[in-house]
């Protein structure tokens, strides 16, 4: 069922699956997530103990119920899908029902009767901005967060870093395959329907490569395969940072690939993309207890966030001590702004400098 | 990318794929499609010969193109997504360029500078009607078809049957485990974060129900299974048929399980569904050669629509002649015009007579 005020599309691309439990389930299992924000409120009781909070995206009502347990005087959680009911219920069942106000609805279009001391939301997406859903934060932000108000979570960064995988030439493989499958399709419809389909080859082949080699994937990375120091690409402070600063992404980056002693070059795969947050409170209201979440990689598994990979075909030969350098831009879609492209440029360099003959390279790829 | 005139919903759930070659070369792969509808056209050059041609939904053009090489005067080929570029691409390096006009728009809006002899269409959804195309190539018929015009198809139906299978205890087991794996969730949800989810038990176990119990299933059922003599539910000529006839469905069934000598009962597992269409030409220009497409089970493999499997839990428990009569009713959903739900509600029956002691029995499915 859709909400009267939501877009048909926005619905049926983005806010329909928020609607089942079964898929909130899945990010109330997420330990890491869990642990975090669940820390970064009962551990920074001082911060919510008699306070007003505003639950941007309560889907479940979690975050809301805490923020209460945790002695808020007034919170409102804000839903725009039909969970929102079932928030209502869990709210009640857990005794907070005169604490916790869920109201359903848009947060662009609620209207609430006071500003906030506190904005809490979980809006990540993959890599970060996938879902675009921060742009709602802000508009909360901008609106109903009093002056000096702590927004929980306060900080976030993302980060790439060069890695070791196979999965690359596997792609590269099952593209290949793909092609190979379109020329065998192209001969049988000659042969059994009289059409030449070859006119098509192209256009065929265009779509595969979108499909294969230029879209990126969810990767439970193990920190091993890491082949070299994450470069931070983004650092903000969400109490500040405005749509116009991660509407669209233009950021230069640099590599250094580990010293490791091997006697050969390593193959870089991919590289993979990730973010972390933390809480930190604001300036005038900061944390006690600073906490912090990453989605690096881990080698006890990943958040449900995974990292994002984005596959190199071919792969990029790099000597112990070499470096990597260039931009990362990021672009939402046209036809749907909570997609991204991702375009990466780079060369490689040799000690500290760029190595000419090996020339600039460029890649995109569509996070879906 | 979306053309304009497809609205944002209708894109993003229903057209959008049609504008991958991808999706386009697993219908040109069916050879059992492809086959009927080639020979179709191609034993029938009668009325083709010299014709005016309608192909709603032409997709890549296989269909407008073959009914130009059969001898069409003009083939008027209609879609509504991009794929009409690939398909315009296509016409001209086969020759074809003066005879099939490619039109990129919906069949609704579209203007032709005359009446056709014949509507060639492939519309078919899984059971038939999902998607609800047809509605399409009524309008295309009422507006555009020459009285005494063939369309192509002419004539469909719709069956069911019941059949024999395990999946239908596994989907319940599934069912199961999914809400053994909430009651965990609960406990450690309690434990670890202070939250009591219990309140939301009955909402998860009822998404889950509609989930594993009351969603069709996409099938390929080998003849074996099936446990007694299909029942055509429907039989439309599709030259009469109306918007009306087949918006939503209520007619009864009556099933026979085969005499197989067996000491013990059967075990109906499921009714499946399924649907065949022929090609017969009109009244007033019949096929000379009649050509038939079903979709029923095969000992060679399904075609690309399979079978849909309506599972019971519990199955149906019925001896040698046994009979099940009752109703289906096939209803659209509201929230998205092109996916139905289908209702199926029955009583068995020992040998002639209704075996009262067992009562009426009903479940609802989606198809998604
Ligand atoms: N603009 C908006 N207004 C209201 N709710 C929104 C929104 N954009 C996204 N949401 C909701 O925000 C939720 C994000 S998922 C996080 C859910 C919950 N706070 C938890 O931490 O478990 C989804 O339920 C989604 O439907
Ligand atoms: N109302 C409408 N107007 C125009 N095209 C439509 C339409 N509804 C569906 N379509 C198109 O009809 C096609 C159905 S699939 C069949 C494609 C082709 N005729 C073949 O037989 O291989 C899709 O490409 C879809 O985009």
């Amino acid at each position: 069922m859709k909400p009267d005020k939501i877009g048909d599309a926005d619905f049926a691309n983005y806010f329909c699956t928020y609607g089942y439990l079964y898929h909130q389930k899945d990010m109330l299992e997420d330990q890491q997530r869990m642990t975090a924000y669940h820390d970064a409120v009962r551990l920074n009781p001082a911060l919510f103990r008699g306070k007003t909070v505003l639950d941007v995206g309560t889907g479940s009502g979690i975050l809301a119920i805490w923020a209460a347990q945790c002695g808020a005087r007034k919170v409102y959680a804000v839903e725009a899908t039909y969970m929102a009911t079932h928030a209502k219920k869990l709210v009640e069942a857990n005794g907070l029902g005169d604490v916790v106000t869920i109201i359903q609805s848009t947060v662009e279009e609620v209207e609430l009767p006071e500003q906030v001391d506190v904005i809490i939301s979980e809006w990540m997406g993959y890599f970060l901005l996938r879902e675009s859903m921060f742009d709602s934060v802000i508009v909360a932000r901008d609106r109903w967060l009093k002056p000096g108000g702590a927004m929980f979570p306060s900080h976030a960064t993302m980060s790439i870093a060069p890695i070791r995988t196979g999965v690359n030439s596997q792609k590269h493989a099952e593209y290949e395959d793909s092609c190979r499958g379109w020329d065998e399709f192209v001969d049988d419809t000659k042969d059994h329907y009289g059409v030449d389909m070859s006119a098509l080859t192209e256009t065929f082949d265009a779509e595969q490569r979108e499909f294969f080699l230029n879209t990126s994937a969810w990767v439970d990375i193990h920190p091993s395969q890491v082949l070299g120091k994450a470069c931070v690409i983004c650092d903000w402070d969400l109490h500040k940072v405005t749509l116009e600063d991660i509407k669209n992404l233009d950021v230069p980056f640099e590599l250094r690939i580990h010293e490791t002693g091997a006697s050969g070059p390593s193959e870089v795969g991919a590289f993979a993309g990730w973010f972390d947050v933390s809480f930190r409170g604001s300036e005038a209201n900061p944390c006690e207890n600073v906490v912090d979440l990453t989605t690096a990689p881990d080698a006890n598994g990943a958040t449900h966030w995974g990292q994002q990979a984005f596959y190199l075909s071919p792969g990029i030969s790099a000597a112990d001590g070499a470096h990597l350098e260039g931009r990362l831009e990021m672009q939402r879609k046209k036809e749907n702004q909570r997609l991204y492209d991702v375009r990466l440029t780079w060369r490689q360099g040799d000690g500290e400098k760029i190595n000419e003959s090996v020339g600039e390279r460029r890649n995109v790829w569509h996070i879906e």
